[in-house]
């Protein structure tokens, strides 16, 4: 058996030797590492070989590339694959496919190789590495080949240290202690659900009562006082010695939108648990009291207002919102009743922000910037605020044979100019992000000048100055646009959020456990909104983003991440919280 | 009563005072325009004084304007109102205004007034001189409410010199010939409809069959012998005095598309047919046959095929198309059986090119240039040739929060560019336009950035070369934009039509008729399709297009024209016609 200490010891040479076969016919990775060491976690040791791939030559990553064998393809067929691709291929059963499945990866497998000239490349083992399905190896397929080829190199490097690490894991015959249980948690979760074809678990149905008595069920199995409270929320209790400590909290919801991941949200649930039911079984408490906050409602689906399930914590619940109907004209009141919850206990949940000693919160990213980046985990600075319009463009319809370019008031044309002015103008630095999602010329022809043009607007950033100075010179510039084509402007104000900042003292303790964990610290910005979000208006918070994978698509049943990065996520989670007092 | 020839032979002074009230309280316009006598035509004096007010200064022309009273304003009350707009006012019934309209219109004037700084003028006898109702002068009100500053003075200035025109003709006693036959035939014709709403009258509908009968019935009574052929084509035959002259085609189509206006087509046939009752009435031959047709179909709403009328005269229609089914899924084939026409007759409607003298065409411009020149009549140069794209755009939807600007493929954003491009590359120069009328992210959402947008191109030139050029160009530009930002691209060829020129010997017989009548020649681009674009393939065409009132706005019911612009349309193609031998 080998471990990390006998591979920070050993002789360069030894150490190529022992991590022959982890990168595909590629030692040269593992010889360049070895100048590294020693490394303070297999972490650190998987960031370095990493690092050594990044900073290659585009011919060495090349060759990389090129060294894997197609799936399925001629020489697993004639048994000529290496030992590790030989075993992982057939882990998937990618040596049973019917003859079918062959001639489909066939196809695959040379149009891919046309288009990007570098086999396909796909860690099969998958995310939770037990090994992903024939049918999803092949729907993975399909949607990279859509890829240019920049961006799926980077995909396909990005497999390759995916199966690099899963290869390390057994190699080092790694036990984690945290990842796979939240990972096949997540999976049970996921299950549930109020449609029969997709994960959509929305306030107060029966998918989302189920999902709140398993979370409860399974915060009392590892050691937590848990029950639901009147308004939805699974709250677990671990508490300190001292009855009169303080309390942290950490939590996020479990409500989804329709059709949505299976980590959004949940994994801020499931990883405290899995710590807590770790600490229980060592028999070791904190010096504060921990609560675990399921919240029943993050995304707005059912009754387009979201935050429902933290705002009763924080005290911010408005009652009114209890007349709000769903599409199907039942109130929340009477849906909260039919769950068997009292909503006029809703107001009696707030929190005394004195008793709390601040908010955490652990969330899959839902963007690519620490999968671009090849980190586990990062630190959140801030929520962004956001500020959103809708606008509406009234030109002149006119024929679009007859009307000269000089005399047209084309609505679509001055909205084209307002969309790369909002990119342009949020494109500049900092964490400033603009949107236009909604672009539409209503019934719009071929041969007609568009009289009308419909777009929305969706400015963020860190900072609320630097988010309102930019809406101010978008609608100035909009203004002006729409003068000088002589278009008339309507606009709508849908949201003016301000932004949440985090705790740095907090923050700086997230840090100090990834660097903890030999990992770098990284910052990064919340673009969307979180639960921390309104926990901030009654005490500190802070956040650690996991990776997203696929990319970074999130609110998307493609939405994923690995039992490693949840496992990393719960070792600087655990390390924050034996350094708070 | 004065005469033209009064007019031209007096004293200037003499010339002025005839003309007051002409335009109110603004004498300074005749006294300019005394100086450019004599004039040839009634119609050469209007363009006189218009063209003095069209080189006045900008305070003199808003001068002009204010000397205008409010409609059914304190003046009128107070009877302090000119004899001229006394009458004016009243003959619209403006002097029986309910409170209810009283206290509207005082709203408008104010609105109006605050808005532009002149009051409302509006030429309240109307195109035809006869009179708008109340409320037809209310919904105008409020629709030029909504036009920028620059525009409404323009359209202001074009219903002072309308008032003016129709103030001449009381005073010179004119008798047309032609405009308001012609007008009053187009309001009997557009009250066949298939909507009770609307103007609408697709292929071989019963309204159709009802409108063909009516045509026909028209030119029997004109002087014609006339038929409804077996593509529901109504052809009315003038025959010459030599039964072997050649004969000279005229015409347009008579249907509609849905919700459309009364002139679109209608008028190229009702001016021809007025005509041959005028030479008929006169005892007046031709040298030619003079056949005036009625196009059964040209603007493909029923079948989704156009120019099923003409490419029947042209011996080009496809009798595949008869198998094309309506959206209740009846075909072609049966609609013509049920209208009591025989499909296999269709094919022997085809004319035999070496019979032909040409085809000449008139047209209600449905664009703006005739209007915003002041001119009645256009000589049209070519029908422009056309080539229509559908584009798809993918890039890759995600979260407008948390997705950086430098990692995003927003497929708008790259719509917005192609928007921009194909603006920019077709406002160059020559008669090359350039339309996205389709601009769409399907199911965009707020806070989503767009992973698809869907916009349509068409790009229309006099020449072919001028064109292709153009769109070779737009092509490349929308890879290279789609290259830069990852998008990926699809694109659907849906027409690529040449250029249909006319003939340079019957566009000069337009011109000099146009001369001859007092008015400068003007040619221009047709950039819609015509019946004359199809009638070219066997014979020489020309079009003669007439000025298109509110703003050159067509296929709408707001599409109009004066009967003193279909009298000036008549006196050229009765000189057109005369001209020929």
């Amino acid at each position: 058996m080998t471990t990390l200490s006998d591979l920070n010891t050993c002789e360069p040479g030894v150490f190529v030797e022992a991590l022959r076969g982890i990168y595909e016919h590629s030692s040269w990775i593992a010889g360049r590492a070895a100048g590294l060491r020693p490394f303070a976690s297999l972490a650190a040791l998987k960031q370095a070989l990493q690092a050594t791939v990044t900073q290659a030559t585009q011919d060495e990553r090349l060759a990389l590339l090129r060294a894997h064998p197609e799936l399925a393809g001629k020489a697993a067929i004639a048994g000529e694959l290496t030992a590790e691709s030989s075993g992982e291929q057939a882990a998937s059963g990618l040596n049973r496919c019917s003859p079918e499945e062959y001639a489909l990866l066939h196809d695959l497998n040379a149009r891919y190789n046309e288009k990007f000239g570098f086999p396909f490349i796909l860690a099969v083992k998958g995310p939770t590495g037990r090994g992903l399905t024939r049918a999803a190896i092949i729907a993975t397929f399909g949607r990279r080949l859509q890829n240019t080829r920049a961006d799926e190199m980077r995909e396909a490097l990005r497999q390759v240290h995916r199966i690099a690490e899963i290869r390390l894991n057994e190699l080092l015959t790694v036990q984690h202690r945290f990842g796979p249980q939240v990972m096949d948690w997540a999976e049970t979760l996921g299950g549930i659900s109020d449609s029969a074809d997709n994960l959509t678990c929305a306030y107060m149905t029966p998918a989302h009562r189920r999902a709140a008595n398993q979370l409860r069920d399974w915060m009392r199995e590892a050691g937590m006082d848990a029950h639901i409270d009147a308004a939805g929320n699974v709250v677990g209790r671990y508490a300190a010695t001292r009855p009169d400590a303080r309390t942290l909290m950490t939590g996020s919801h479990y409500d989804t939108v329709r059709n949505g991941g299976k980590y959004d949200g949940r994994l801020g649930i499931l990883l405290p648990i899995a710590l807590v039911r770790h600490l229980n079984g060592r028999g070791e408490r904190l010096p504060f009291h921990l609560e675990v906050v399921g919240f029943a409602e993050e995304e707005g689906v059912r009754f387009r207002s979201t935050f429902l399930g933290s705002s009763a914590i924080t005290g911010r619940f408005d009652p009114a919102l209890l007349e709000q109907q769903d599409s199907d004209g039942l109130s929340m009141r009477t849906a909260l009743h039919a769950a068997g919850h009292d909503p006029a206990q809703i107001g009696a949940l707030a929190r005394d922000p004195a008793s709390l000693l601040g908010f955490v919160e652990v969330h899959i990213e839902q963007g690519p910037v620490l999968l671009e980046r090849g980190l586990p985990v990062g630190v959140v600075t801030a929520i962004a605020g956001s500020s959103r319009y809708l606008v509406e463009l009234t030109g002149v319809a006119s024929h679009a044979g007859t009307t000269p370019m000089g005399m047209r008031r084309d609505a679509a044309a001055a909205a084209a100019e307002i969309v790369l002015l909002v990119e342009g103008r949020c494109s500049r630095r900092g964490s400033l992000v603009g949107t236009v999602g909604q672009l539409e010329v209503p019934g719009g022809s071929v041969n007609v000048i568009p009289g009308q043009c419909r777009l929305s607007l969706d400015i963020r950033a860190a900072g609320d100055a630097e988010r309102l100075a930019a809406v101010d010179d978008i609608l100035a510039g909009i203004s002006a646009i729409c003068a000088r084509r002589g278009i008339q402007e309507k606009l709508w104000k849908l949201v003016e959020a301000n932004a949440a900042p985090c705790a740095p003292r907090l923050m700086d303790r997230l840090g100090t456990a990834i660097e903890a964990a030999g990992l770098p610290r990284f910052d990064l910005l919340s673009g969307a909104g979180h639960d921390a979000m309104e926990m901030a208006a009654i005490t500190d918070v802070a956040m650690l983003f996991t990776r997203c994978g696929n990319g970074g698509i999130s609110h998307n049943p493609l939405e994923t991440m690995t039992a490693d990065d949840a496992e990393v996520a719960g070792e600087v989670l655990l390390g924050f919280l034996r350094s708070l007092e």
